[in-house]
């Protein structure tokens, strides 16, 4: 298909976007769209400004034989803050306040564009580190693990809370429950889900206690697989017991049910 | 900030892949990079013939003070062909089949790419429809419905079957469990999580007996929203019983334990 180059380039730069992290030969650009090499080296020059003058990304070229081109996606600084602030915003609205002191996130964790900007922050928060697949727990760790996986083009994990036969064979672990640690209860990982020898970073939405996420990181052990790092939506700071370092994107310093107030800052994924 | 036409271009193509679904207008652009709307307007017709050429969307530019530019996403025929091919032999590996007659699925549905694809051929395929939701039920279904939500632009909504705190107020409706149709249970969805008045797509990973789905149904009654249409990645159509028109990626035509064979075709989505 021989297309004009101003077109050429709007299409090559959508495929770098919907395949982050991964090498492409410059040939196969130039088999597709039938111009030169060169053409499409001056293509991919011309992309790379773009992408780093707006912070979609960066874009690096490999030359020799086995070379190419790879898009690893950023977020500006600007953007990174600009959504976290937005969230700051919209967690300390009084109506999320749940008796029990609990806050209710799960609108946030779907809106698509919301979580599209989380996965940007908390994947380039991991920058330069070889991740093989991020791990949660179910049920609303997956919209966020899923969103950091299709930005970091891995797949995905989901640890259950509870036995189902259509995961087949398993491997559990015993994991602390709650934040007063009074309880003892089983995390389940299908066999078929993660290969041994993984580098795996741990995603969850809200950091309390740390049993959960303490869970997870002995499950990896099960699975021969590294703890490449923990990300969470959220922190409670006054709660966190567990000694384990992690990146939060905000950090809740107090729920007050009476007055209906919540106390939400930025996290520590900023003091970076 | 002002940069050269190529890379404005690449930079708006950016921003349309990202904000599908909604209207901007070209004046945003225009100021951002301080050009004139005409030049504006040229890149938007080489964004337009390159998206359509190569089956990335339709690019639409509405004219008028309120006018602007829209992306809707498609998908190829042959893309979207491909993509089911290779599902259904993925589908049909032998060591998927779980005791009980079950098919493990779970790594399918937690692989960015093979996602993505999927989102865009059951968003593709309820084109000119108006959603506002993608309804799905915990937990296997949720990145399917993320998929389909991130190419609609749209929240989705996740319909538990079991209480949890962190939800808030719920409301929950009865539905029969199991193929064999033998078993009422519940499923539970935050009061907080659906407006009244919605219009959803319901979205599932494998439909048996068709429990679940009604289920769904039922529960968009109780937000008086309206179910615009089902979609599911896999159907036994020997199973299904309930009286629901739906759309299907795969189907699961035959499962045998005893000789480990899976027979899978391409979903009544290929009908149309």
């Amino acid at each position: 298909m021989k297309i004009k180059r101003s077109e050429r380039m709007v299409v090559i730069s959508n495929y770098l976007i919907n395949n982050p992290y991964k090498l492409t030969g410059l040939n196969v650009f130039a088999e597709k769209y039938e111009a030169a090499k060169s053409s499409i080296s001056e293509d991919i020059s011309i992309i790379k400004r773009a992408f780093e003058s707006s912070g979609i990304g960066e874009v690096e070229t490999v030359t020799g034989a086995a070379g190419g081109v790879i898009f690893t996606p950023t977020i500006s600084e600007e953007e990174a803050r600009q959504t976290a602030l937005e969230l700051c915003e919209r967690l300390s609205e009084s109506n999320r306040i749940l008796p029990g002191g609990y806050i209710y996130l799960s609108d946030l964790l779907s809106t698509p564009k919301l979580l599209r900007n989380i996965g940007r922050i908390i994947a380039h928060s991991f920058k330069g580190e070889k991740i093989d697949a991020v791990m949660t727990v179910a049920t609303k760790g997956v919209p966020l693990a899923n969103a950091v996986a299709n930005v970091l083009n891995v797949p995905f994990v989901i640890v259950r809370r509870d036995l189902k036969i259509t995961e087949g064979s398993t491997v559990s672990v015993n994991y602390v429950s709650g934040s007063s640690g009074d309880r003892i209860e089983k995390m389940f990982l299908s066999k078929r889900s993660l290969a041994p020898g993984s580098r795996v970073l741990i995603v969850d939405d809200f950091l309390k206690g740390g049993g959960t996420i303490s869970g997870m990181a002995s499950l990896l052990e099960e699975f021969d697989s590294t703890l490449v790092g923990v990300a969470v939506f959220a922190d409670n700071t006054q709660e966190h017991r567990e000694h384990f370092t992690y990146k939060s994107l905000l950090s809740v310093s107090s729920i007050d049910v009476k007055s209906h107030t919540v106390k939400v800052e930025l996290g520590n994924i900023f003091d970076q």
